[in-house]
Formats: structure tokens, sequence, C-alpha cells
């Protein structure tokens, strides 16, 4: 086997990982990341992110060759066309996205070689805060219960250190429990 | 113009839309929904949602036909292979596209006709909180802008209004603002 088959643990370059960590460790500045959307409303309850571009490690990014489109709509019952999963459900992915790779960049740290990582998430809703009829039930979901299961080389107990470490390192997770400073501004010409 | 054209605005059908309003005002355990998602690990960054069932209304809806499939994936400098978008920035799109659509039905029930709805939005991060690299940043963006364009035929002071009202039902602006309680539970065989 070679040197760099034996760096690749979960598809992750591990010895790229470190070396990484090793750079923002040294340069701090270079830890400055800006990420970044646009949405374009094209009817109803359909609209369109577009995201490509953004900032890392001391200049903007030329490495994304194309960029993604990103549709939302709505079911019928919340009086759409169903042209894309709806934003609730996105915030969703985006915490079963986030937490997933944060367990599998973790066990690679942690010579874990993993075989499946799975996730469910639901998140309950009174939808009378969102639709403006009742002003007590919150907009959002009251509460979102993740369940993963995450197998591997790896004892149980290893196996839920990783998690757990995912979990406390994990982006998303942090903006979804904690909350994050929104500032909007509007043009309208 | 028959009565059934005068209804849909902005493509929203208004009529239905006050329709399911004054239901839920009337019977308001429909208003209990459940939206859910399931993710699975394909390799290094990249994981896949696929988002189809939920609960809204008293039942298991059957409308949808088919699922989302949703990829994610991290950039080259975050270990990836581009394979989508990346978590946070699924978060971002989530956020944009709820706060689009709540702002194309507040202004429908508002018989404001929009012509163009469009948004930025930027997410700061200093990405030593989520390495591990260093205790004191946190994982997630430490703030969130969003731009809106918004034009219409109405004053500007009306789309203001509307923008207002919108951020104020947010679902997913509520959550991102605000947080939510998330249970995560473990299995590993």
């Amino acid at each position: 086997m070679s040197v760099i088959t034996d760096t690749v643990r979960n598809g992750v370059d591990t010895e790229r990982m470190f070396a990484t960590l090793d750079l923002i460790k040294a340069q701090p500045e270079l830890a400055k990341f800006q990420f970044r959307a646009t949405n374009r409303w094209l009817g109803g309850a359909h609209n369109r992110s577009t995201i490509k571009e953004f900032y890392a490690a001391g200049g903007e990014d030329t490495s994304r060759i194309q960029a993604f489109q990103i549709d939302a709509g709505e079911p019928a019952i919340l009086l759409g066309t169903d042209t894309g999963a709806n934003p609730a459900e996105y915030l969703l992915h985006a915490l079963a996205a986030c937490l997933t790779t944060s367990i599998v960049y973790v066990a690679a740290a942690r010579k874990v070689e993993l075989t499946s990582v799975e996730s469910t998430l639901t998140g309950e809703m009174d939808v009378r805060g969102a639709l403006g009829v009742d002003p007590e039930p919150r907009n959002g979901f009251e509460r979102i219960s993740v369940s993963f299961r995450v197998t591997g080389n790896a004892p149980e107990e290893k196996l839920r250190e990783v998690v757990e470490r995912a979990r406390k390192r994990s982006a998303v997770y942090d903006m979804v429990t904690n909350g994050v400073p929104v500032a909007l501004d509007v043009a309208t010409d």
C-alpha cells in the first residue's frame, strides 16, 4: 500500500486535514470564512438559491467550477406545488449534513473507519405561529429530534465519543441550537 | 376575468389561503405538523438527504409524489470534492427561501402584487471553532446578513411593512435567530 492510500480514511485525506489544522493554528487569520447564497423568487412558493462564491483562507475561492442551484417550494397544503423541499425541511437537511460530515471527519482524525452513518430527523411545528393565526406558538420547530445510526471498526463507546465530539464541533448544530444574529436590510427599487 | 383568476395573486391562491387560515382557527389541532429528513453518508464530505413524508392537518401527507434528494458536500479547502453546497450554505438557503415565501404570502394576503424578490445572504465564520483548533470562536456563523430587494405595485412603505411582517412570521428566521432544542440519540449496531 502506498503512503497516499494510508492517509485517506472515510474518504478524508487525513494528511491534508492535519496540514490544514496546523496551518490555521499558525496563521489564525486564515480561519476567516464567508459563505454566501443569492435567492430569487420564481412565483408562488417557488424560489431558487444560487450558491458558488465564498471567501476562505485569505482570499476568494477559485476552486468551485459550478454554481449549485437549489429550489425550494411548499406542498399543496401550504399553498405550493412541491417545486422543492420546503425551507424548514432544508434546515433539517443542513443539520443532518453538518452532523454527518462532522462525524466522518472526527472519525478520520481518530483512526476510526466508518462503514455507515445514517440519520432521521423530525421537527415539530404548530403552524398557527408561522401562519399568524395565533400569537402563542412560535413560528419555527418547537423541537428537533435527530436519530443517528453509526457503524464502524470501533467499540460502541468509541463510536459514541466520535458522535459526541462531532456534536460539540458542528457549525449548523451550534447555529440551530444557539441561534445566530441576523441583520436584514431591504431595498425597494 | 373569472373569479378563480382574481383569487390568485403572486402565484398564491388567496381564496385557498384564507380558507386554510379559517379552518386552522376553527380546529387548532390541525395546525400540528411534523417535517422529516433522512440522511445517508456516501463517503468523505458527501451525504444525501431524502425528504418526502410529513404529517399535517391530522394525518400523513399523501400529496407528494416524489422524494427530494439533496446532496451536501464541502469544497476542496474543507477537504471535500464539491458534491453539493455545504451544510452552512444550506442553512443560508433555508433562511432565504423561508423569508422569500413569507414575503410572497404576506403580500398576497395584503393585495400587493410583487414583480421581484431577490436576496443575498452572507454568513461570517471563524473556522477555528468548527475545526476544534481554538475553543474561543463559536462553531457556526458569528452573524448573518440578509439583503432583500423587493419590487411590486405598492409604495415603498407598504413593501417594507410586508417584509417586516414576513420577518416576524418566518419559521426559519425564528429558528435561526432564536435557536431550537435538539435531542440527539445514537445507535451503533
